[in-house]
């Protein structure tokens, strides 16, 4: 494939493969029969077309062709191979540009292909991916007939949505865990501050935590709290009701609730409380029983591209996050964008455009766009910054209250809560009536030719 | 202003200052006056401000503040100086960037103004501008609200429309104004061949047409021919009821009428039409009967940034054009897209992508697009690849029999005919709706606010 770095202007010719997985087992031998394509997201495409079996469920009743195609600078997908985040390349490394990938691809698809060439296609994705999906069929409606947009945080941006609505969705799974849950991890920092405060401290968290890198002076403990932090957030996003590795380690069916088990008594403080967190963070870092110390260095989100996304929110991808301490379990902390400024600048030698987003997308003015589907999980944080009302007569909003980060497109499971299975079936409901439109409108239009 | 020259990636940070023409003389101190934006086209946007007189007629009855801006790369609008066509910087020459120009450019004009800022935005343009305004509601629908696009060919690209049409609506034009004419003009690119095959004949055709540079070989014809052709379709667009000065010297009221006096007569040959010819070709390049001879190197349309516009078609606006000598008056002459891209690598090594803008704009798949006039006048070639008829619900196609192109932009003048008046009330009332459904809709979502 000879994909151009650069769609929207001709200053460089530069080409580059883009990854793209396909998989025919349910493709229909007729022009009716849809592509289903997944607009690849911040990491290797393989690790989303593991999970995304709602797409490989749903393919055999509309004979889909399923596509799941890798954004450029993740996975296998470097434009630039090796040197792809080197500063004078890493530059092409947009939504914009990722999207106009897809476009090319799709047509591509439709035009070259040894079977019959599927004329519909409609994307699907999850998390920054739904973003994509809904973004395709908002700004290319001529590629994509609808678009499946789960767990898609398109309200995420400066000024639309308060920053620390994230934290204090993640902070209400635990509490309904168990409100000890909760209270007990916001009490935890003040103690895990005082404990590291002191030789003393240090070394005894250094032992009952058995950190991988020991703790040398109090400035030490803010890598640990942020670790935490992370992992209490990327739990909340993963709480689905059967064990995953998706997105970390292997862990449990409902980790939270698993993880609050060590941590039911509010009454708790100093080491006890420590001792029992130490417990309760095992569930995640350490589900399997292998790890001989707890290492803080490997990344909570596994297989995600971390790079790229530290990149991408340095420019338009920015998306501001704080914590208040009342209504989140967290230790207060403000968005300081200045400061996220100056590091971006310090990392990549850019200075990020928190409005760019919303002038390329429209923010919350989407009230022309059509065809979509926003789903979101009450349990999932991101929906912070997700469509929770419909926005016009063909968009929707679904709500899955027992689903954390797009439960709906995983692959159908024994323990799927009723709410999902009710969404999935909307979703399929919503592609029938979109695919049954498309055929009524083209033929309206064969009809108005002949009248003429 | 510091406009950046690439919207859509990182890799350069250069910005330019975009010129923008504001009048405020009609704005009305409320934000719910809105901002007439003109799109600008392939040219210096003073001229396209002294050429659409609608918009200055039209502001005071909706206290609208009005914009010209300019396309990059044309006027003074030169993102590197005059180093801009360098073949390095010419790059960013393309009409996603300029959208991208204006979408930044209103959201500033929303943003940082002294006065109160209008909250409205309507896009005007004709011809290619006419395409920016349309793609700017299609693309940006949260940036616009409406769009005027007058004499928009959005469908003239490769495979949408046979490419003979707009050479046959010129004709056409010249048929109306006498059989003979069109049948004369013919006829007459034989005459011209045969007459500067030989020195005698091209020694006639020096004197009796005025040469400033004379023919001294055969194959000079093709240059005059090349001139005269475009002469002919250039009098078609601008076949306006007065005089005028836009994009061509100061030419009479119904030019094309006038020069069909001199070409009456179907039984004329050789020397004898030849010499009327030269009379009727008078009419365009001597108005005023100040030239002392016929220079074909005075490019036929002034004003406008022929290089830009020789750059843009060859990377994404390419337009198939082509001759048949039957339905039209032209010698035949096909679309040769092999020669076309090789010329365009000579010039500016690039490769001209024919599908490209029918790939990022939907070529005639643009059915969701909403709120859009397309106007087109029956008297202009450019009609060819201009939307006849309405594509969705809230899209309006508007003919004007008697216009050329885009006359409907232009100010009043005592001989419009009536179809144009009725254009420019259409085109007031659509403004009025959708600035009543814009406010409609806002004191929907506010209500919904409150009974939440």
């Amino acid at each position: 494939d000879k994909m151009p770095v650069d769609h929207f202007s001709f200053a460089t010719n530069h080409t580059f493969k883009l990854r793209y997985l396909v998989n025919d087992t349910f493709f229909q031998e007729h022009t009716g029969s849809p592509i289903f394509f997944y607009t690849g997201n911040e990491g290797d495409i393989e690790m989303f077309a593991q999970n995304t079996g709602f797409m490989f469920d749903a393919a055999p009743e509309f004979g889909a062709l399923l596509v799941f195609a890798e954004h450029r600078y993740y996975g296998k997908t470097l434009p630039f191979g090796n040197k792809s985040y080197d500063l004078n390349n890493v530059g092409y490394l947009t939504s914009q540009q990722a999207l106009a990938d897809f476009v090319v691809l799709i047509r591509h698809l439709q035009q070259n292909q040894d079977r019959p060439s599927p004329v519909i296609a409609f994307a699907f994705g999850g998390s920054y991916g739904g973003m994509l999906s809904a973004y395709l069929r908002m700004k290319y409606p001529n590629i994509v007939i609808g678009a499946i947009a789960a767990s898609a945080p398109i309200f995420q941006f400066t000024g639309l949505i308060p920053c620390e609505a994230f934290n204090r969705i993640a902070t209400s799974d635990y509490r309904s865990a168990s409100p000890a849950c909760a209270s007990s991890i916001r009490k935890s920092w003040a103690h895990l501050n005082n404990m590291s405060s002191t030789d003393a401290g240090r070394k005894w968290l250094n032992e009952n935590w058995k950190l991988c890198k020991p703790l040398n002076k109090s400035s030490d403990i803010n890598e640990l709290k942020d670790w935490l932090q992370n992992v209490y957030t990327s739990l909340a996003m993963i709480d689905y009701p059967y064990p995953t590795n998706f997105l970390m380690p292997v862990h449990a069916a409902n980790p939270i609730a698993v993880m609050c088990q060590q941590l039911y008594n509010s009454s708790m403080t100093d080491k006890v409380l420590l001792k029992s967190l130490f417990k309760a963070v095992n569930v995640y870092f350490n589900y399997t029983g292998s790890a001989n110390c707890l290492d803080i260095d490997s990344s909570a989100t596994q297989n995600l591209g971390d790079l790229g996304w530290s990149y991408q929110s340095c420019t338009e991808m920015v998306m501001p996050m704080c914590t208040d301490g009342v209504n989140d379990m967290f230790e207060p902390s403000v968005w300081d964008f200045a400061k996220f400024s100056e590091e971006c600048y310090d990392t990549w030698k850019v200075k990020p455009d928190p409005y760019r987003a919303i002038l390329m997308y429209g923010g919350k003015d989407i009230s022309t766009a059509t065809n979509i589907v926003f789903s979101n999980g009450l349990l999932d944080p991101w929906t912070s910054g997700g469509v929770l009302s419909s926005v016009s007569p063909t968009t929707y909003a679904i709500i899955i209250p027992e689903g954390a980060h797009h439960l709906d497109l995983r692959g159908k499971n024994p323990n799927d809560p009723v709410s999902v299975q009710k969404a999935r079936l909307f979703h399929k409901n919503r592609i029938r009536a979109w695919i049954r439109n498309f055929h009524l409108n083209r033929g309206k239009k064969k009809k108005d030719l002949y009248e003429e």
